[in-house]
């Protein structure tokens, strides 16, 4: 009996939340790699609220996953055998290998890793969520010591960093998360100057009391109401950096559009949109800085990891539920 | 009989569009000008949509204008009296004077200006007006050669000018205005590439006509559906000048926030406000800079003059149902 590929295949396009049925398991062989190509086994894939928006149709920053395709995934794995001149059996390798056990690829896009650092962490701290963190707090927010930093989704994989990044810079770093226990984990843990308690707290008024002179910066990961709510506390010349809006993604309707722009122009304001991959070409200045910060214990990484791939469609579902506490990684298989 | 003043003052902080009942007309002597100040009498004053959000209550760039306080406003005048070192009677002054006949000043934030040049051009091109569009555009738009520049607003004070610049800077202009007249007047008189007018046409569709490379520069006098019109033909890079929202000024809920803003995200492009105070120290090279390519016909200035101070009240109105073309300025005397 030849080993078996399993997959999660996008099986149609999700109305809101997606469900179960949006999803086809499929099974196939493990494919052997042509010449020019390598065989990688999937150890971890990285899940991101980014997956939601690729499984929309419609023109956005990459072509949406088509139906049928095996749903795009970042990943880190171990080559299996490897017909490519630059890969060897044994290299461990981070792509964008898809949701399945098993991928084919002809290179593109594949760097190697040093296995000496935990694997799982090349798919936060030290992979796109930190790299979206570090350029868009540094390239768009362009914090000054003292400038006053929120951050929302403070808890999640891309916050965290920007929080600790910002403190690293010299700034004071309120964070906006769900629930008391990621609220502690940004004071006592990473060191944030206070979290607010978006589920529990009037958020507006928790902004007066945490940044008495205004928001300097605020890097939003999250949208909808918080996003109005930081637009009413702007210190004058903020900067905005849209990095997401994970509280729209599952609308059925138009998004909720930020009701208080306008205090971008009383405050003379800035708000920018990012992608990461504008930044591929400088990745390397970022992770071997960031890299450097870690191995010195200034920066965290913290990696919430669920085991096994049938899992994918309810644990892809705890981004949006709140439930992961730093990088939602998929276990799939033991290194 | 002493001469009498005439004035417009606040009465009720407006709900939704201003009401006669909102204002009260008082009467009252003519002031005498004490040691260090001067006496203006009042010739045009200028109409503008940031008028109504001086008339809320709340934070914004400037104090709100109290309730029973003069209506705030720019206007040119003469000096009928002076005992302020800086100006004699005769000389014509272009200050923020207030809703009334005669004023009295300090002199603080009062300049001479040149009557050879209409008067009323000063509370055009040459005053705040033409400032805006001056900074807005070339500041925070920053247009390229051969960018495609969309104004809306665009038959108004600061639309017109906006879009005359970016024509002087070698852009594709179209221009978003109300009803054919104003959309004839952009396009055969004021050199416009085209002109979409949102009261007939599909805004999202023209754009796509008119914008087949998508907009580099956004000047959004207007807020609003048109703004999220605009959102969704961005091109990568795109930059939005927050300037105004008059669609948005007499609303009694909350402020239609943008939907489509993840498009910032998308193109990676930047919504940013301004405040054309901030530039006051460099009026005067934007002055000398738009008074010669006025006169060497390069950029055109008109204003819709109506007269009598009495009208004030209604004439006010003109600007939120979009029935001005150019810059609005009430007469309030003869020179």
């Amino acid at each position: 009996m030849s080993p078996t590929n399993h997959q999660f295949r996008l099986a149609a396009r999700p109305a809101g939340m997606p469900k179960r049925e949006d999803w086809k398991y499929t099974e196939e062989p493990v494919p052997e790699p042509r010449d020019g190509e390598l065989l990688v086994k999937v150890l971890y894939l990285s899940l991101d609220p980014a997956m939601r928006s690729w499984m929309n149709e419609g023109k956005s920053y990459i072509p949406p996953v088509g139906i049928g395709e095996v749903m795009r995934a970042a990943g880190v794995g171990r080559v299996v055998s490897s017909k490519h001149p630059g890969f060897s059996a044994g290299d461990h390798v981070l792509g964008v290998f898809g949701v399945q056990e098993y991928a084919r690829s002809d290179g593109k896009g594949v760097t190697q890793v040093d296995p000496r650092i935990p694997l799982p962490v090349y798919l936060g701290v030290l992979g796109i969520s930190g790299m979206t963190a570090y350029f868009g707090l540094l390239d768009i927010g362009k914090p000054n010591p003292g400038d006053t930093v929120v951050v929302s989704g403070a808890a999640g994989s891309v916050g965290m960093v920007a929080g600790q990044i910002a403190k690293l810079k010299g700034c004071r770093v309120v964070g906006i998360a769900g629930g008391p226990d990621k609220c502690r984990y940004l004071v006592e843990e990473l060191g944030f100057d206070a979290a607010i308690d978006y589920k529990s707290e009037d958020v507006k008024k928790a902004l007066r009391t945490h940044c008495p002179k205004g928001v300097d910066v605020y890097f939003d990961n999250v949208g909808g109401d918080i996003l109005d709510a930081v637009l009413t506390q702007l210190a004058r010349g903020a900067r905005i950096i849209i990095c997401g809006a994970i509280s729209q993604y599952n609308n059925t309707g138009p998004a909720k559009g930020p009701a208080n722009y306008m205090s971008l122009l009383v405050n003379r304001a800035s708000m920018t949109g990012m992608v990461v991959f504008d930044y591929a070409p400088r990745y390397g200045e970022a992770a071997r800085e960031m890299a450097g910060w870690m191995a010195q214990g200034k920066l965290k990484s913290r990696e919430d990891i669920v085991q096994g791939l049938e899992t994918f469609p309810d644990t892809l579902l705890k981004l949006f539920k709140g439930e992961n506490t730093g990088k939602l990684v998929l276990q799939v298989a033991r290194e």
